[in-house]
């Protein structure tokens, strides 16, 4: 789509397609977050739910990192289990427990009574928030929107709520495949047209989250997320923006995600170097978004400035999106999370080995 | 040490020492557990701590896996943490909590307050646990012995709970190294001095579990947990017992654990391919053990013995354990831990492409 607005910024969009950058771009997996005393002064004010379905409010916080840390892209903030919610699973979130669905998915009967969603008026208010987002950027920086991938949004669904094994869910998938792939089915149609209805309010780049990879061995990976996890990505990618999938604990398969999926950028979680990550995916074009690991920021700020060089210089300067390897901790203090942030902005390529790449690639004539 | 019983069944022994064997050896991690209805009774009469103290109770359940599912090992009863609990950390368990430290460790203070494990009057209920075991068995089966590593029972130690990110006890790793590796120096000789004992006592392999090693990014697990591991796994070595280490989440590190280590047999978790395993290890002269997805016991039957299959074969058949990629879930039917045991332990070998290398290397001469 086309955007009215110029981009002062488009480091973000342009190290997605591998295109020549000036510095590399970096953004924070839930930067719009509890460690901001500034989203805790929304959040004082509303639950979590009311702040994802209040445009205005999830408007402010989407901006606050922006102008608070100065990342070089904005993400929507939302909740991957608004899908499932449209879905008509009833979704409560109470403070300290985290996010369940009172009636979890267990059978054929309940997987056919689901809805199908249509995004313009089921999750209107995340393409609202999109839009406001959008409107009061301006310009600054690209703006994201995402969705769940839909084995991760299954497993819920199915559990009912967070676990750390998953057994319920996986017990579906040796016990009832087929209510496994109808419900998996499902989802993937919902996420896709999901992420093009965020395209068409605006998103300026889509990730799929498939959190919950790592709770898969390479059998059901490949049976019961990387396919669906690929569909919604591909009709993601048929609006034109660069797509990121990002499947944490399932790096063995950064590969075959890439390969499948056909994204522009693979996430890289904090679990490999970035170097075994390149390796895995050998000459593929693809750009890769990561990897610090979000406790790094427990450190001193200079050690945190050392690891975010080596990081970079680990990745190389082109096709790499900074980022950490999850999302941030609720307990980093702010000033950690933006000498992270600055550490990526400041660092001088001049001195590395990869400098004299960049140059040529950038076309450098004197 | 020296045996006075001779074993009926040394498979196990001969597996991890990568000796020839007529068929592969199996066991199941957790397999004196709650899946086990005869487990659930002595458990309806005492609580977990008593039973791991009480060496009657805990020789009870160590020997029911032998008899009801007829695993080729036995594995003493019992819990990791009994060793920080020895160290003066004060140790609860409620029902449906979890273990728990009331009073974790965040000071160097507190690591330089904790005492100096003596295994025999500190540990000395599991010691004789393992000497009634060792007599029950009469030689049926080898016993294995065990204990947490060094980083798993910090962890633990630091955040005086389990917890999904284990922030708390990495933010130490960042802010207070020094106070963490004094923690893991402490604890290295008071798990190898306690795996010396447990031999002494009669076990005839140590399986060390570092449970949280992927908890930790390349980094610090290189830092913080390797060495610790490594020099817990070369004191065990140095009683001539067969050592075992598996540090799930980490299959990235296997051949970096098997070079720090030393150890005769890595375990193998159920995120990784045996192939991949294999091939992450390359020529080492080193045995695997695992790696079935506990989840794949809910599958039918017949599912269960055509998925083992496939992992015999991927493994091959020699220098293999086979085991769980973790340990066994509570709610799996007896009859489907049965059939995974009969389906490696009925396996037959001559039908596939590693019939003829184990014919040659058994001597087969007609």
């Amino acid at each position: 789509m086309s955007d009215a607005v110029p981009l002062a910024n488009d480091l973000f969009l342009r190290a997605l397609r591998r295109e020549p950058v000036e510095r590399t771009p970096v953004w924070m997996m839930r930067q719009a977050g509890r460690y901001l005393p500034e989203y805790r002064a929304v959040r004082a004010g509303s639950d979590f739910l009311t702040m994802c379905r209040t445009p205005e409010l999830a408007a402010e916080v989407t901006l606050q990192p922006i102008d608070l840390i100065g990342v070089d892209a904005a993400i929507i903030f939302s909740d991957i289990l608004v899908v499932p919610e449209a879905m008509g699973c009833h979704l409560t979130l109470d403070e300290g427990v985290g996010p369940q669905f009172p009636t979890p998915i267990r059978s054929a009967a309940q997987v056919k009574a689901l809805r199908d969603v249509d995004p313009v008026t089921d999750l209107g208010y995340m393409l609202d928030a999109l839009r406001l987002v959008k409107r009061e950027l301006n310009g600054r920086v690209p703006l994201i929107g995402f969705a769940g991938a839909p084995w991760t949004l299954a497993s819920y669904m199915v559990e009912g709520k967070g676990t750390k094994q998953f057994a319920v869910a996986k017990r579906m998938l040796f016990e009832q495949p087929a209510v496994a792939h109808a419900l998996l089915d499902k989802l993937a149609v919902a996420v896709g047209e999901f992420c093009r209805a965020q395209v068409a309010a605006g998103a300026q780049a889509i990730q799929l989250f498939d959190s919950w990879a790592g709770a898969l061995a390479p059998h059901e990976f490949r049976e019961f997320a990387l396919p669906y996890l690929a569909r919604a990505a591909k009709m993601a990618r048929s609006t034109g923006v660069p797509v990121i999938a990002f499947a944490p604990g399932a790096s063995w398969a950064l590969d075959e995600i890439a390969d499948a999926t056909q994204a522009d950028a693979i996430g890289v979680d904090w679990h490999i170097a970035p170097q075994a990550a390149r390796a895995r995916l050998g000459d593929r074009a693809v750009a890769m978004q990561g990897n610090l690991d979000p406790c790094t920021l427990y450190a001193p700020i200079n050690e945190i400035e050392r690891r975010t060089h080596d990081m970079l210089e680990a990745f190389g300067p082109f096709g790499h999106v900074a980022n950490l390897g999850h999302g941030i901790l609720p307990d980093i203090s702010p000033a950690h999370a933006r000498a992270f942030v600055q550490a990526v902005q400041q660092h001088d390529w001049s001195r590395s080995a990869h400098a004299a790449m960049r140059d040529e690639a950038l076309g450098a004539s004197a």
